[in-house]
């Protein structure tokens, strides 16, 4: 993570207490780069904030129209949900409509991150299952996808038909061939790329509307599918859901772990990659807001982007302690 | 946060994926550096790692010895704690013997990180209140104070005589007249200092011993109770309990928000301060851990320090998926 740049500060009173460096990417259809801060070559795991990719293969593989997946269905391929009813409900009914159960999932149990679901958990003496892992809606794609070929049942191990699908989908729309690949939280692989590459993605994403081709039309369903169901993609409190019901079908955003966010901007052509040098979400969510008010998708003074462009720091009475802000001058003064 | 170096780097396969950088000083107890990483006058707000600090007007005003506080007391006064049973039910007593009641703190209600803790009051259908309040010790010190200096009841504003007390010991033992102050996460003031002042007063908490004046002594009381009551400081699975465990006595220990950790180490006569940049608490664990190690007060292959040296980064199916560690050279080969 050389060459980060100052992207986000974190203000106590009148002392600058903490900052986050990092490195983003906005770059055209053509797969240039457009703005670029800090190192642009920047070699990083996009996390969640690919998870439109991984489900590529799914649409274009026939696998989607096959079984008949809904555009909810699609987002939640997409998404990185709370665990919240309105998530683990659809994806019970996607392993019921497959045939398979919880067990078949090799995404591992998750605690909800939303309250009511983890309460509930709580109360009714129940341990989290796989359905709640945030990943499990992409789980429910890659299944499909299995279902759909006909592989074995270890779908998540890098060198399975699914991953090995993915694998060819991510090195087509980032332009690059992947430097190799993690274990993801979900323990599917993540492959790598710089981040111009997930940009290049992001824009070619973007674009898809102004291409025939099948890879662009699934492209196309998923992006529509993110911006119709924002409520499916994360849930409620989260930037995700929060940034795509104030861009009100304008963007697709996704966040991914330790620092990535990602934004495809179908009317400007563009593609957005980011990533936090120190992993911190705090960071990532006040730059993509920033970003966003600065290519002009978000006005400086709109209430979602405040949230996370100028958020406030309270003591537990309640009492002003701070601000998480970007860098002066990175957007217009709020 | 100028001029901070790298100090932790978290891998994921065989990408560094994120990292962290930040500064740290060891002094002497003649408060001279004897050494340093980034820049030991870099200004921060030591938030609770300086709890030892604010406890000392507590036994030099003779009101912890009015009231009989035990070891115990004095430990939690030192305390960012779980809300666990063994320290909210030593928080309640201690209510009770001052005759004050929970609606007389003003650090604020927090759900308690202890587990059987949280789903406890979940089942209960009952809220956190202030005596789960990580602070709470802290308080339960500044109530006792204000109780017997007889203040009125908001001891948390600065200009309150508690505050001010707390302020003249801050400014005596870090030597530097403090630029300013940020309300902290329990609404009490945290009074700024560079780096070099914190690792000041933790070597000057390390000498105490050796002199007979007030203060020392209290500094004594303090750091023996920290290192007698591990459990009480923070509690199970954090790392300050777990490293006081690892040490047995030989220093103590005190994580702050934002990636502050302070430890006072009385065989040596030195004092530690680190603060990370970004405010990651796995980096500053990381950091301390490593520089316990550094400094010959663990051993490299110890559990504990590994479990913050070495710290593995798990898949939620257990998948071993990467490593957070200090950067290559910072201590021994693990």
């Amino acid at each position: 993570m050389e060459n980060a740049v100052p992207l986000v500060e974190v203000w106590r009173g009148a002392l600058l207490e903490s900052t986050h460096s990092g490195h983003a990417v906005v770059c055209d259809t053509s797969g240039n780069i457009v703005a670029a801060w800090g190192d642009p070559e920047a070699v990083i795991y996009p996390r969640s904030s690919c998870k439109m990719i991984q489900a590529l293969p799914l649409i274009t593989s026939g696998a989607a129209d096959r079984y008949g997946l809904t555009s909810e269905q699609l987002a939640l391929a997409c998404a990185s949900h709370n665990g919240a009813a309105i998530h683990t409900t659809r994806v019970e009914r996607w392993l019921d409509q497959l045939g398979l159960a919880e067990s078949d999932f090799r995404c591992g149990p998750q605690d909800p991150a939303d309250k009511a679901a983890h309460d509930g958990l709580i109360r009714s003496g129940q341990q989290p299952c796989q359905i709640h892992n945030n990943c499990s809606g992409k789980h429910s794609g890659f299944l499909t996808l299995n279902r759909y070929m006909g592989g074995g049942p270890e779908y998540h191990e890098v060198d399975h038909p699914v991953q090995q699908a993915v694998l060819a989908a991510f090195e087509e729309v980032t332009g690059e061939d992947s430097p190799g690949y993690g274990i993801d939280g979900c323990s599917a692989p993540n492959f790598a790329t710089s981040l111009h590459g997930l940009a290049r993605a992001m824009a070619w994403f973007a674009s898809a509307g102004s291409r025939s081709d099948q890879a662009s039309a699934a492209a196309g369903r998923l992006v529509q599918a993110m911006m119709a169901h924002p409520e499916l993609v994360a849930g409620e409190g989260r930037a995700c859901t929060a940034l795509m019901r104030a861009l009100g079908g304008k963007a697709a955003v996704k966040t991914g772990a330790e620092g990535v966010f990602t934004a495809i901007l179908p009317e400007q052509g563009l593609g957005v990659a980011l990533k936090i040098a120190d992993g911190a979400t705090r960071a990532s969510e006040c730059t993509m807001a920033a970003m966003l008010i600065w290519l002009g998708l978000l006005e400086s003074d709109n209430p979602v982007a405040l949230d996370y462009c100028n958020a406030p720091i309270r003591s537990r009475l309640g009492l002003d302690a701070g601000v998480i802000r970007p860098v002066a001058g990175f957007i217009r003064p709020i």
